[in-house]
């Protein structure tokens, strides 16, 4: 098992990541909790739940709620109704959330545990590679139909844990998704980093050892950031890179038909095309793009919009007073937010969306 | 114009009380804004909106809206329907949110701003003598239809901003709503405090002098305690005094019924006669009785289920697994929370209604 340690403004929080920690995560919090709430949603229903509930079976009550599968879950009524459902069941302050699943869980019962009776505790169980970057760093939130992650808080977790066993059970669709992270991650760290990136090969079986290496990485570039700047005033804008075009993509195909993964790298692509143009640099893109088509991202996006997606990305969260603000790449690893005229914007979007369909 | 420096364990703010700083408050802000969104209810927006709105013209942007007045609007789906006016005009992270008005608005404008993109700006422009309790301490909620403000965060303003004029239009409901949680701050924190109070006579025209000492005496009990304890894990539970009973009784008769601060004096003065049951000791319970009738407090609650106060009472956020916790007094000035069992509660409940109503 590995262990990293997070330091927030106001506590610090270990992220264990390891082989079966499901059967035994009991031991490693620092406090015992009389009543738990179990947040998962359709698909780790039947893979993982009975595990989590059979490790919890010291505790005095216990209870479990799951919600459909799909982004489509986050939104304001579910939300809601969970906050119903912890009230009804009798949650106190006292009590433990635990959301058990991919991004969309940890997003959405990390904001039900911010919010409910002004905060309860949570623990951050992921299942997905993806979540490698969504469950650490405190960010919490639901959808508004206007954008992905509108309403949120930041409001880091008791712990993450991570059971690298439940990776072998994701579609083809989610390793690519998590992937991307992880190859943002590199970008934005270091050229070594995305040289070992490169040579991944996302086809199964997953090389595991790779794969555990390259998470607890992805993880200590996520870490070391949001150490630095907890609420995104400065540095954390860094780990959007790609993800101003790849939130505005996801809102535009319609959430789920492309994942945020998937999204992001074509955002990325963008990203360091851009950047090209602005600094007169040289960056892998060639090699990125050839990257993902090897592994199979979907990466043709026609007939979109370019003026739906710049409003999309007018309401992204850097934005200010309506003009986009973009995480550029002056090279591998180091990272600039550029304001980038509409102009400028647009041309190149152009172009990039039409030099992808070809 | 007082000053009191609030310190948070991530930040500082200053309350700033005084006469006609709805006129100026610009100037006392660390900061600029391009943006920002007034939220105010139907009650203030006539008294009050234009001033503030006329001290924004220097504001590049300034959007306002109005809510129903009343606690009904602290809801989800007003809630929600704010933070879809943030988004549709355009305000982004950097901007700023003005909560002007009572607790009502403070509250859900707060909570607003907290979960607004994870969190901008806001200021506290409290209108009534009971937002002196709740514009300080960074507490922000909405209520459930389970009960009040079970949805929330903490989350301190940047400043708040207390016009003491702003006074003079309050009814004298919310005088008295205003002066029972002055009387609380007095009785948690000293004899002394308490016999001043027990000396104010609620008739209008208030003494502006002794009202302003009593504001400030107030907001500085609170800023100790919440400076001590953010999160309510110890001490801040102490500000509960008189809440246990008194939400359970707001929640019962019927939000509105009786205005938040008649509810805690009656709250109060159970806890007293509680404290007095419990420890042995001698409080003065007749003194404050005698003052809460002086100055015309609805203290009758006749025909309310004690089954059903009591399941109020167990759905508060201080109770632990559906115990009861109650703040009592050893004596003025000694606040202590002690889980009370079920029997006590219910025969000494009993008793207490049955002799308010004669």
């Amino acid at each position: 098992m590995d262990k990293l340690t997070i330091q927030t403004s106001t506590n610090a929080y270990d992220v264990l990541v390891g082989g079966g920690l499901r059967h035994q995560f009991l031991d490693y919090l620092d406090q015992s909790y009389d009543d738990v709430l179990v947040i998962t949603d359709s698909n780790v229903e039947s893979l993982y739940l009975q595990d989590v509930l059979t490790t919890l079976s010291s505790v005095k009550r216990v209870n479990y709620t799951v919600v459909p599968a799909g982004e489509a879950s986050k939104n304001g009524r579910v939300y809601f109704d969970l906050l119903t459902e912890a009230i009804n069941m009798g949650l106190d302050r006292h009590g433990l959330i635990i959301a058990l699943g991919g991004g969309m869980i940890g997003d959405l019962a990390g904001f039900v545990a911010a919010t409910f009776m002004r905060g309860v505790d949570y623990l951050q169980m992921p299942t997905t590679i993806l979540a490698h970057d969504s469950s650490v760093g405190g960010k919490v939130a639901i959808n508004h139909p206007e954008g992905k992650n509108l309403i949120g808080s930041f409001y880091p977790p008791k712990a993450v844990i991570y059971d690298v066993e439940t990776l072998h059970t994701i579609p083809q669709t989610e390793i690519r998704s998590g992937y991307a992270e992880i190859a943002k991650h590199s970008m934005i760290h270091s050229p070594s980093f995305w040289t070992d990136i490169n040579q991944v090969s996302l086809e199964k079986p997953l090389n595991e050892t790779w794969l555990i290496r390259d998470l607890i990485r992805g993880i200590e570039v996520k870490a070391k950031i949001v150490e630095q700047d907890e609420r995104e005033a400065n540095v954390r804008q860094f780990l959007n890179f790609g993800h101003t075009l790849g939130h505005a993509l996801e809102a535009e195909l319609g959430y789920g038909v492309y994942t945020h993964g998937e999204a992001v790298a074509i955002g990325m692509l963008f990203a360091m095309e851009l950047s090209q143009q602005y600094f007169g640099n040289r960056l892998p893109v060639d090699a990125f793009l050839q990257w993902l088509k090897t592994n199979h991202y979907p990466i043709q996006v026609a007939n979109l919009s370019i003026t739906a997606l710049m409003n999309r990305m007018k309401r992204d969260k850097k934005a200010k007073q309506q003009r986009i603000q973009m995480v550029l790449l002056k090279e591998l690893g180091m990272p600039v937010v550029e304001e980038i005229d509409d102009v400028t914007i647009k041309d190149a979007l152009q172009l990039f969306l039409r030099k992808l369909v070809k």
